[in-house]
């Protein structure tokens, strides 16, 4: 009878989507509205025409902005009458948000006609609802939120996770985080073997609180068997440097790290942006520097390295920052698609199975 | 009798020193050797006719340098035969570091003779030699470090504490670190009602660990009748938006996040310095304007903001970048004599024991 079982599962593309791979998008949660998510859809699909979508949200707005972008046979547009509003609390939306944009596309994760989803929306309620609705992998304790940093890197980006899915995380967590990092690195940034790093405040084996010593003896204990290699404690200063493709932290001083460099990026923009403005003479060098300039901006904006991804649960989220324009919600869905199409949420949850299976033999 | 124990105390400025501001400094620790060192001590006596200096190391090493700089005539040698290297480990050097320039430049503090020490040297060994022979002040259980960050503040600068003396810091100590932090801001930058916030993962008020909602309560307590105000949770990103002057977190946490912001100013410069080369073209507009990027790199250069103090031990120690130059050595005596003048040392001291008396009154 299994075979008939199978069949019952709530599975699978929709008919009117299938051969594509589909992402599932919050169509409601950007703060330039569903204009910009729906241009951004539009970009990603004109590029790749292999991309479906389900799209989430008011069905009367939506779909004069579908059939302007020619999306209409690309797409599934969801009714969902409710936004979750980005001051919104994670807990009231988890008890009252189930007529949201935001539940309905992590829904399409749940009932398996997408494996990732897409949201610009609250951090917090995504997390929440995600949590609640595909539920924790077997053997992850905590789910953990990876963001890309630029760094120097050979592809250009380094992994850090958590960066603010949980403020805690014991040894036991840091070990998952390792494995969910590496495995995002070898799918997400075409990274063979990763090289995982664990942030700390020195080098020196002697430095650090007591569950990162725990935590550096399991992670260099599952090295071996877990196609990754473990280059040991990384400083703050290490992120960006290119010593290792992933870097694995608690998600209160991943939150920290990510958000300090995001200001000091700002900050640096802005007094470049002073000095250039100073004088005659270095208005005219901004002139005929404009092309680096954008250059450079382009390669030190957040926005460009667009989408935190949850890793940890049964399905894949992508969060796209809420200030995205369409070359965000392109960006962000660009990495969903990659994951999707590389099969990460199953291989994930593979990799955590197979590692958590001695952890479970454990007194 | 009384007042011939004071005599006998071995206290105040050596007579050859007499009606100078002195600075106690440990000449050899640098990693550019004393000739810079002394290098510093002669920029900033030439700037400033009221400083003077005990140099503490090789005296052999020391002297053609004290001569070279023309530096006789207001400065005392204290020969130390040792060097504290920058790999000792802090326990071995508490230890057997007794005839190290450094041990003897914060025994100066502790005899008196100057009430401000500056060491380019290894920080974990300066700190655990401060500990040993300066003490604690009463009330103080971790002493902290506390550096200047660029900001958009008015002064350009704002502090932050604990950025590594110690990696654990329950409420208390949070809240010490927040009276010391307003005392630094205003003897160090002359502000004077600081305004001091807790750095959390967000700014709403259920975010973050127990003990930063403690810390929070206690702080917000201390504000009236400390001349600071209080402005609440701040995240990383307003570390250097100028929200607040001081920024208090634990040594951990700080750590991290000041290693990050260097280590992304640090690429984003190389990248700025890749896009100047990139075409003929850019290549011309860097000449054009390079006054204004000299001005910017003057103001992003963690060397210019030199010097991390040592907040509440019996005296004050300035530690210097291991790497700075004459111009780095400079800045750090400069602020170790505003901190003299100030009377910080004592300042401090009053203002924690004024706070903690209601503490030791708890139960």
């Amino acid at each position: 009878m299994k075979p008939d079982v199978q069949a019952d599962l709530p599975s699978a593309v929709p008919p009117e989507l299938a051969g594509k791979i589909v992402i599932s998008v919050d169509a409601m949660g950007s703060d330039k509205g569903p204009a910009a998510v729906v241009a951004g859809c539009a970009m990603s699909a004109k590029k790749n025409p292999d991309i479906g979508f389900i799209l989430h949200g008011r069905e009367a707005e939506l779909r004069p902005l579908v059939v302007k972008r020619h999306l209409l046979d690309r797409c599934i547009i969801r009714d969902a009458a409710e936004v979750v509003t980005m001051d919104a609390k994670p807990s009231v939306v988890m008890r009252r948000g189930k007529d949201t944009s935001m539940w309905s596309a992590i829904e399409s994760v749940r009932n398996g006609e997408a494996t990732v989803a897409v949201s610009c929306g609250n951090t917090g309620a995504l997390m929440a609802i995600s949590m609640v609705r595909l539920r924790k992998l077997p053997g992850v304790n905590r789910p953990a939120i990876a963001c890309l940093w630029p760094s120097r890197n050979d592809t250009g980006y380094a992994v850090m996770l958590d960066v603010g899915a949980d403020i805690r995380a014991d040894e036991r967590d840091l070990l998952q985080y390792a494995l969910m990092g590496a495995s995002y690195a070898r799918n997400g940034l075409s990274i063979e073997r990763p090289r995982i790093g664990l942030l700390n405040v020195g080098t020196e084996e002697h430095k650090g609180h007591p569950e990162l010593k725990a935590a550096q003896g399991l992670i260099a204990e599952a090295a071996p068997h877990s196609d990754f290699e473990y280059v040991g404690y990384v400083e703050g200063g290490d992120i960006p440097r290119g010593k290792a493709d992933v870097i694995v932290t608690d998600g209160f001083t991943g939150n920290v790290a990510l958000k300090t460099a995001e200001g000091t990026a700002s900050l640096i923009r802005e007094l470049l942006g002073q000095a250039f403005r100073h004088t005659i003479l270095s208005r005219i060098a901004a002139l005929l520097a404009v092309t680096s300039l954008r250059r450079l901006a382009k390669r030190t904006d957040p926005r460009r390295v667009n989408g935190g991804v949850f890793l940890g649960l049964n399905g894949t989220i992508v969060k796209s920052h809420g200030s995205a324009d369409a070359t965000g919600v392109s960006a962000a869905i660009k990495l969903a698609f990659q994951l999707a199409q590389a099969g990460f949420s199953d291989r994930l949850a593979a990799r955590v199975a197979s590692t958590s299976a001695p952890r479970q033999d454990m007194p």
